[in-house]
């Protein structure tokens, strides 16, 4: 059975905080200290971590240890409400991977083609993805 | 100077699990207990919880709390390496907003349309982002 279904809950704390549950552990996620916009790129961190192990054993390369720099940019005109052409989320991010490990540069771009073809996240964030949204008094 | 750029840093701790550092908080995600597909989506809950009361201060109208479910289906085979024409990532997502406060469900509706359309993470989500990777030896 390929297909899962992941879930989580949240509570917000204040206007600015909301604990969210999900089967293992609880996120603090809030404006100022554990912001959604570091949530969004520690996921696709963490994802490249993964699934960049897994493709390594595959292709039998050895890897020690990967890091990884993400960035990305916006305008937040859109999220004030400010009447702008922008849109509200990252422009454009960008990931910087570096590995350590006794491999050849060569593999390490067969490498990264792999793992960006099969990492959730940069596919969620690439691509197109329906989010469906309802609402209901508490 | 609305245009603002949010990076992380990351480092591997196993094959399963990385840190990640932001601006002030420290971020772990792990195949097991704290995963990239959790952080996404919790991601989403924190921005709605943000986004939600900008709009109501904005709107004037009274939110106390705010409840978010949210979940998604992904079918793995792609991540595994297999074969498929499925995509790697969640397929659709689910979110169920319930607000607790003194507020009539039409001025919710409203409301609503307005989190999903400032909300830069559901932004992310919903439309493509380009992400540029490259990689290098450490």
């Amino acid at each position: 059975m390929p297909t899962i279904k992941v879930s989580v809950s949240g509570e917000s704390l204040s206007p600015k905080r909301m604990i969210v549950k999900g089967r293992k552990f609880e996120y603090v996620v809030d404006k100022d200290e554990s912001s959604p916009l570091e949530y969004i790129l520690a996921a696709l961190a963490g994802c490249i971590n993964i699934v960049g192990f897994l493709v390594a054993k595959e292709m039998e390369i050895n890897i020690e240890k990967i890091f990884v720099e993400i960035s990305g940019k916006l305008n937040t005109d859109k999220l004030m409400g400010k009447n702008t052409e922008e849109r509200a989320g990252y422009k454009e991010i960008e990931v910087k991977v570096r590995v350590q490990g006794d491999v050849e540069e060569e593999k390490l771009e067969e490498w990264l083609k792999q793992v960006e073809e099969r990492c959730p996240i940069g596919d969620n964030i690439m691509n197109e993805t329906p989010v469906k949204v309802s609402v209901e008094k508490a």
